[in-house]
């Protein structure tokens, strides 16, 4: 190893420190600080972000990355520390243009404005949250002016999450979308909708938990590399691939929530923990293209756990945990997790009206950044893009524009990913079905460990070092294309409603 | 405030931030982190530990502390920061002596010692643990070398834990327990045992939470400064009075340990979420002195927790919870809460035994430490003491000298402080009792939270501004005597085994 890579190395080690304590005061934040003891995290966590940032943006580091960069050094390095190399190099020439003192207001301002997100959607009050989103827009355009100079602020966003993904591609993806699924749905709620009150008694929450373990350990997110947590809003997030965390809520009368909640974040888990460990604490590790990342979340979510193979081999069991399942049949169990209607909240619906919850968060976005549209406009623009796309107004903001938690950090260009992660799911089941066989047959023989395995071998080992375009070239050998999603919604739901 | 008084807050602001991620780090290994993510937690509490002792003994900090103290800047403090200036000079000064590498090294240690030990236990293998326990004694030598020179190394780790505290002060009221001890236990044991079979019946860990809870809320830990996690051992820590953290276990069978341990851990979270809050982050806040604390967590415990009338308003709440209390009388729980008997495990004995269990660690440290008794001969020692004190020799070392995690991070001389803890209680009995009436009555009357009140005021608040001996000297105007600790279980024993 040149005395450089070696002196690099260290300097990695120690930014990562920073890093590992950054993760862990958010986890803890969320999951278990008392409210008494978030002040302190905050401050903790703006410290400490702050320090990584420095060390980020440091001339050391560029003089390291430069130095590394030139022929001599660059060729002797191996393929995953040329890419790092490459990567950080990119990254850190964008994020030196920001100004240290607008880096450390924000990540201080993120803590904040997520506390008041929560306050805010705890007692349904837009104007608690309405500032701190302003000044979240504000320093989300301030800040990719920088990283960004000259492109438009959310392609810019875009790019962020899910690179080389811009606007007029999603519009010409969405845009098949809405023209299938609209005339899709109302065909499906022309048809009788089968009474789910069964569904809605109460489930113990401890029970809920067990059966949460019961799903994470049949998918395959394994126990030693992996912990739960309780949060308001369930995410996931890894130290590396040896430690990845994921959260859920137990809603007394909505068992069925938190058993898609734990599928959905088990299948971004998964994903973490297969990454290939060599990539550990470097920019190849962890996956940072959030369409790729929700494909796989969604693939277990949707193309797996709402199959009703899936649920052959474990359904008796559900019913062990939660007595109430034993009276309901696997059929009208299918049936329920795959209820078409019309409802409020993102995280709560079906797979189909999903696709319009994302179209309408994505042209709200476009509406803020792209036609100045004010804070102050957005509830009342929210409302009515529900009445456009679902034929429903939420009775107040909690359900409405406050549910989500993605603008109060400033993940603006964030949701998009979802929708996308669906599309690609579309393309990666008919090149798994070509590879391995019928989906439906592999589940209900309980051999998903071999679907694991593949999307182990196919996506996840490479964590950062493919971009979304790479792997969509490389898993199916064409461009991306909602066809195929659509196709299966249109045989999937027909077979399900008798269209 | 002085230009001095300035620059060390700040240095003190920023220490913080590195204790504070020590503490985080150190709660998520214990109660979430799993096995694979470990390291590299370890990892980085050895990387900010350093960092926090290298600040403690930076020549910046020796200088400020220097200025402080002079006079001109010295008598414009207000008291508090009297006290933190001259406590911070002191520890300095004696930390100061501790070469950076040999503090690494013990950090690191330590941490993987805890492991080991947790493996040892696990299998019930000392050998495993061996090394390590053998590490932790030569390392605590060697770095009580540097921190008090000349001072017999076993009284200097006494001093440690309780400040003013020696072995000839302990073995003084340690010898007065075993004389009055002794007869009083054998006068016990001759009497009828009663059944206990009802007390080991199955039940539920999501239930026995939820008791936790409720004995939680009763004594007056708050939740909104408070939270609890799951390990094997419980514990107690904090970051500041508006974040304490507890843990708890849930043996299956074993209900009334996690009821006890949540009461005991329960007290030590009282006592650290009343400091004066303006002690905060610095030397003043937290208490430091190990038997004022555990008198604190023993007097919820056996004072309160083990006295009948604590029960009588909350007995009925436990049946809801854990039903098999409904078939229970409150007479028969309360002689099973002070059912003496001999026993292995110290966290499980009862009252009055385990005061021998106490003893005899006691004893076994000055071995080490005094008589130069070698890690391989420990042991043998452990079970030839449990013959001489409870005529009982464990099956396995897991049950017998591997049962506390305290030797696993060099905590040598804590053990004492247990015992010294219920000395002191007996005598804050004593004058609680002048002052406020009958505890039997309040507790009967569920106004535990007068005591609770008290105690906040008589000894919480202060943290650590009191040593142990003025703390003693405020409350009870005494000198610290175990007539009145043995008084009251003559008292309770007499009543509960009519001797």
């Amino acid at each position: 190893m040149s005395k450089l890579l070696e002196e690099f190395k260290n300097y990695l080690h120690e930014m990562n420190q920073y890093e590992h304590v950054v993760t862990l005061l958010y986890w803890d934040m969320k999951t278990n600080a008392p409210k008494l003891g978030q002040e302190a995290h905050i401050e903790a966590l703006t410290h400490f972000s702050t320090k990584s940032f420095e060390m980020s943006t440091a001339d050391k580091l560029g003089e390291m990355l430069d130095g590394l960069a030139e022929e001599s050094e660059f060729t002797a390095l191996d393929v995953t520390w040329q890419f790092i190399v490459r990567r950080m190099k990119r990254d850190f020439d964008r994020n030196k243009r920001i100004p240290a003192e607008v880096y450390e207001a924000f990540v201080r301002a993120q803590a904040e404005s997520g506390n008041a997100w929560e306050e805010a959607k705890n007692s349904s009050d837009f104007s608690v949250f309405a500032p701190h989103l302003k000044k979240m827009v504000e320093m989300t355009k301030e800040i990719a002016g920088y990283t960004d100079p000259g492109v438009e602020t959310y392609d810019a966003l875009l790019n962020q999450y899910e690179e080389g993904m811009d606007s007029a591609t999603i519009d010409r993806l969405f845009g098949e979308l809405k023209q299938e699924l609209i005339p899709l749905v109302q065909q499906i709620l022309a048809k009788p909708q089968p009474d789910d009150t069964a569904f809605h008694a109460y489930a113990d929450p401890d029970a809920q938990k067990k059966v949460q373990w019961m799903l994470l350990d049949y998918i395959g997110f394994r126990r030693d590399a992996g912990a739960v947590g309780e949060t308001e809003h369930p995410f996931t997030l890894n130290f590396s691939s040896k430690d990845v965390r994921v959260t859920n809520h137990y809603y007394e009368t909505e068992p069925i929530s938190a058993m898609f909640s734990a599928i959905h974040e088990g299948g971004h888990g998964i994903f973490e923990q297969n990454v290939n460990p060599e990539y550990d604490n470097t920019v190849a590790g962890s996956c940072c293209y959030m369409g790729i990342h929700e494909s796989q979340s969604r693939f277990y979510e949707n193309i797996l756990g709402r199959n009703k193979n899936f649920w052959l081999p474990i359904y008796d069991k559900l019913g062990e945990l939660l007595p109430q399942f034993r009276e309901i049949s696997l059929d009208d169990f299918y049936r329920e997790i795959n209820h078409v209607r019309n409802s409020f909240i993102r995280t709560e619906a079906d797979e189909v009206t999903y696709c319009f919850h994302i179209i309408l968060r994505y042209e709200m976005e476009k509406a803020i950044f792209r036609d100045g549209v004010s804070v102050e406009e957005l509830p009342t623009l929210w409302n009515q893009k529900m009445q456009e796309y679902l034929q429903i107004t939420p009775k107040n903001d909690a359900e409405g524009i406050l549910q989500d938690m993605h603008w109060s950090d400033g993940s603006f260009g964030y949701f998009p990913s979802y929708l996308l992660g669906s599309i690609y799911d579309g393309m990666y089941l008919d090149t798994m079905e070509a590879e391995l066989g019928s989906v439906d047959k592999l589940l209900a023989e309980g051999r998903i460990a071999e679907i694991t395995k593949w999307l182990n071998e196919k996506i996840h080992q490479y964590g950062s070092t493919r971009t979304p375009k790479e792997v969509i070239e490389a898993v199916c050998g064409k461009e991306v294309s909602a066809e195929p999603l659509v196709r299966y919604f249109k045989k999937k739901y027909t077979e399900v409603y008798g269209l």
